[in-house]
C-alpha cells in the first residue's frame, strides 16, 4: 500500500468540480421541475444490464461499442491453467480472425454491460413490471450513460442523459406536450432554440416515391450527415449506397426548400402522394402543426423535411433542437417509436420522447454567460476562527444561520485572518463575520462584505438578519 | 432483432419505481440541503476508476469485489487464437491454482474498474487536483458503487453512497460539525437516533495496555462484530487470534461498562494512562464532547468504548448511528483519516467524514411511515379528454396551472371518462377536471376531488385557482 502512484483517471471520463456540479446541477433540477410540472414521474434503472438486453438493439456499431463486465468472482475459471499461461505470452497464429474469438470468450467470461441509453432499459422496465404500470407511463430518466466511442473533443466515455417518454398512447398531443416541455426548458434557461420537426412516415414515402422503398435506412443515413457534409456530398453517398440520380432528382428539391409550415406541407404532400404511409406522415405533421399553432410556443418550431435522425425504431414524428446564438451540435432529440417493447415480448405498444444533451446544454449556458449566479452560488456566510474562545462566541450564531437556511461555515482552524479572507475569496463567500478579543468582550461581531468592501459592526445578537444586507 | 427474450436485471442489481424515486429522492434532497448548509460542496467522479487507483486500497477481500470492466475494441488481441479455442471448452489441468491465473488475465483484459466506494476516488481527487483546490476543502459527493458481494436482503451490488468529508484541517471542530449534519438530517426526518462515538487513538491505546499494541486491526475486527455475536464470542474469536485471556481481560471491563459519558472517560483514562496514543484519544473526545455539550445537538450522542468500525484508514474519531426505533444496522458512519491521499503522494493530509446509508435510511423512513405526503407527491391535477373539442378547451387551462406550478396532465387520449378516473386514482392525482360538451357550450369545469369525492362547478378562467381548494 505503501507505493506512490500519480493519479490519474481513465481516458473519457471526467471529473466534476463544485464550479461545474453547481452548473451541472441546475441544469438537472430545471429539467426535472419542468417534466414534473407536466407529471412524468422519475425511474432508475441499474448501470449494469445483461448483454443479452443490450446486444443486438444499437446495430453492430453499438455492440461494439458496449462496456462489457467481468463475470464477478473467477471469471476464468473451467479454463486450463495451461492455457492461460501461452495465452498470456504468445502472438496470434492461427488464420481465424483473432476479433471472433475476441467477441466468444468476451461473451464467455462477460454477462453484463454498461447502459449505452436509457431507451431499452426503460423498454426493458416497461415490459418488465408490465403488470404494475397503468399506462399511459409517464416517465422521466436522469442517468449516466456509458459509451466505449474514441475520445474526443465534446465525446466523453460517461455521460449524462435526460429522457422523458410517454409510452401506451397514440395521441398526437403527447408531441404537442414534448414541444412545450422543450419550450419551457429553454425559456427557463434563456436559450434561444429552433425545434425542428419531421416525420420518419414521410421519408418511408420519400423512399418510395424515389423508387427504393427498401433503402430507408440508406437513405436516413446519408441525409443525416446534410448539415455537415452539405447536399452534394449526401448525394454522392445516396450514388455510393446504389440511388441512382432519377432517385435522388425527387429527393433534392425536398432537401432544398425554403418556404413556410404550410408551403412545406403542400410540397411534400405532392411528392409522397402515391404513398399510404407518405400522406400519412403529412397528415400527422400537419395535426401537429396545428396543436403548435394552438398552443402559442415561446420559441421558433418548424419542419425540416431534412431531418432524418439516425435511430431505426423511430416510426413517426422525429424531433431535433438547435441553438440558435451558439454553435454546436443538436442540443436535444426524439421522435416517436411504435415496438420498442416487441423485442422484450410486448408488441403494439407506441411511445414517444426525447432526450435532453446536458452536456452540451451546459457548453451554450456557459459559452452564453446564462448560468444565473444564485443558481450557482455556495456558502452565504464564513464565520473567522481568531482563537478558541472566538470561536466558541461565534458557533451559536453558525447555528442560527443555519436555521435561517443561510448556509455558512465556521473556518475549522484558528488561523490569520489573512488567510481565512483568501479562504472566503476563493470560495466566492460573500460575507465574512470576524470577531477577535474586542468583539467578543463588546458583544459584538464585524461583518464585512466581499462583494463591496464595506464593513459594519453589530451585535452579536442581529448578526443572522445583517449578514443578508 | 425479432428474438424474444424474457427480460430480467442482473442480480443484486434493482430498478426504481415511481414511488421508489419519489421516497429516495426525499431522502437525498433532505441530505444534500443540510450538506449545503454547511457550505459543503458536491463533487463527482467517473463511474470508472483505473484499476491502479483502486486495487489494494479496500484489502484482499475488497480487492475481489472489484467489478472490472473489458478493454474496449478487442480486449483478447495479441492472444493466440489457437489457445482461445482450447481456453473456451477445457478443463483445469494444471498444479497451478486457477485463481493466479485468472487475476492476471483479468489485469491483461481489463484497466479499468467500477468505483467501490467515494472514499478512495475523493482522496484521488484531491491529489489529482491540489493545485485548484483551497482547503480545508469542504466536499460532498452523492454517487453509486458497484460491490461484487453475494447479494441478500439489503446487500446489492449497486447502491449510493452519500459522503460529507472536510480535508486539510485537524481542527475537532469538523467532528463537531459532522455531529451536528447528522443531527440536522436525522431531525428533518423525524428519526431518532444514538450518534456512538469513539478514538482509534484509544483503540490503540487498548491494545497497548492489552499487550499486543501490533494486533490493533485483529482486535478491531474482532470487536467490531460485537453487536452481532456478543461479548463472549468476541472473546474466542481474540483468543483464536493469539490475543490471550490476561490480554482480553484488561479489554472485557471497558467493553461492558455502562455509565455516564464522564464516567466513560475516566474508565479509559485509568486504563490507557501508560499509552501515549491512548492518553491523546481520551483528551481528543473529552474535548469533542465539550464541544457537543455546547451545541446542544437534539439527539442522543453518546461514546461507545465498543465501536471499532472494520476500516484501517481511520485514524482518529470514529462514529456511528443507529436507529432507535427500528431494528436495522448502522444507518450512518465514518471517522477521521490522517493519511488517505499518502498512497496517491500527498502525504500528512488529516481529514474526517461520514457516509448516510440511503438504503438503510430508506428502509428506517418506510418502516416507520415517515415519508411526507407532500414529499413524494407527483401530478396534481389531471384533465380529461373525451374528445378533440374538449381537449382543446382544457388545453390553455392545462397551460395556465403549470405556469402556476401546479402539475398537471391532459389525459392524451380520448377514452371513457371511467378509464380516466382510474388513471387518476392509481396515479394518486387529487383533483380531476372534467369537461363534456355542455361544459364547452356553457364555459365551465366540473373539478372532483379524488381525496373527498366532493365535486364544484366553476368558470373555465378561475378553474386555476379552483384546483387547490
Amino acid at each position: 500500500m505503501a507505493q506512490v502512484q500519480k493519479p490519474s483517471i481513465p481516458k473519457g471520463t471526467r471529473d466534476f468540480s463544485p464550479e461545474q456540479m453547481a452548473g451541472r446541477n441546475y441544469i438537472f433540477d430545471t429539467i426535472r421541475s419542468v417534466f414534473k410540472n407536466y407529471g412524468y414521474k422519475p425511474i432508475e434503472t441499474p448501470s449494469m444490464e445483461n448483454l443479452s438486453t443490450l446486444l443486438g438493439k444499437y446495430g453492430e456499431e453499438g455492440d461494439k461499442l458496449l462496456f462489457k463486465i467481468l463475470n464477478s468472482g473467477d471469471a476464468f475459471s473451467g479454463i486450463s491453467t495451461a492455457d492461460l499461461s501461452k495465452l498470456i505470452s504468445q502472438a496470434p497464429e492461427s488464420s481465424l480472425t483473432p476479433e471472433i474469438n475476441s467477441n466468444a470468450l468476451s461473451l464467455r467470461v462477460c454477462e453484463k454491460g454498461l447502459r449505452y441509453d436509457l431507451t431499452v432499459p426503460f423498454a426493458r422496465y416497461v415490459v418488465q413490471h408490465r403488470n404494475e404500470i397503468t399506462f399511459p407511463f409517464k416517465r422521466y430518466q436522469i442517468q449516466p450513460v456509458w459509451r466505449a466511442d474514441r475520445p474526443q473533443k465534446g465525446r466523453y466515455r460517461e455521460f449524462y442523459q435526460c429522457d422523458v417518454d410517454v409510452i401506451g398512447s397514440n395521441s398526437l398531443l403527447n408531441e404537442l406536450e414534448l414541444v412545450q416541455i422543450v419550450d419551457d426548458v429553454f425559456r427557463a434557461f434563456g436559450i434561444n432554440i429552433c425545434i425542428k420537426i419531421n416525420n420518419r412516415k414521410i421519408l418511408s414515402g420519400l423512399a418510395e416515391a424515389m423508387g427504393f422503398p427498401d433503402k430507408l435506412v440508406d437513405i436516413t443515413i446519408a441525409m443525416d450527415k446534410i448539415d455537415k457534409i452539405g447536399i452534394e456530398a449526401v448525394k454522392e453517398e445516396m450514388l455510393a449506397r446504389s440511388i441512382d440520380k432519377k432517385g435522388f432528382s425527387v429527393l433534392e428539391p425536398v432537401l432544398s426548400f425554403k418556404g413556410t409550415t404550410a408551403q412545406k406541407l403542400a410540397l411534400i404532400g405532392n411528392v409522397v402522394a402515391g404513398s399510404s404511409s407518405g400522406c400519412a406522415g403529412v397528415e400527422e405533421l400537419k395535426a401537429l402543426f396545428n396543436l403548435i399553432d394552438e398552443a402559442q410556443i415561446s420559441q421558433q418550431v418548424e419542419i425540416d423535411l431534412s431531418l432524418a435522425r439516425g435511430l431505426n425504431y423511430y416510426t413517426g414524428a422525429i424531433f431535433e433542437v438547435k441553438a440558435l446564438d451558439f454553435t454546436i451540435g443538436s442540443i436535444c432529440g426524439g421522435g416517436r417509436y411504435d415496438n420498442l417493447t416487441g423485442i422484450f415480448g410486448l408488441p403494439d405498444v407506441s411511445g414517444v420522447g426525447i432526450s435532453f444533451g446536458a452536456d452540451r446544454i451546459y457548453d451554450v449556458l456557459l459559452g452564453l454567460e446564462k448560468f444565473p449566479k444564485e443558481a450557482i452560488g455556495g456558502t452565504k456566510v464564513l464565520l473567522s476562527n481568531l482563537d478558541e474562545a472566538s470561536a466558541a462566541y461565534l458557533l451559536p450564531l453558525a447555528n442560527k444561520l443555519r436555521k435561517n437556511n443561510i448556509s455558512c461555515e465556521l473556518y475549522p482552524d484558528v488561523a490569520k485572518l489573512k488567510k481565512q479572507f483568501e479562504y472566503a475569496q476563493k470560495n466566492s463567500i460573500p460575507y465574512f463575520v470576524i470577531a477577535g478579543e474586542s468583539e467578543v468582550n463588546a458583544g459584538t461581531v464585524n461583518i464585512k462584505n466581499l462583494t463591496t468592501g464595506e464593513q459594519i459592526t453589530v451585535p452579536l445578537a442581529e448578526a443572522h438578519v445583517s449578514c443578508q444586507w
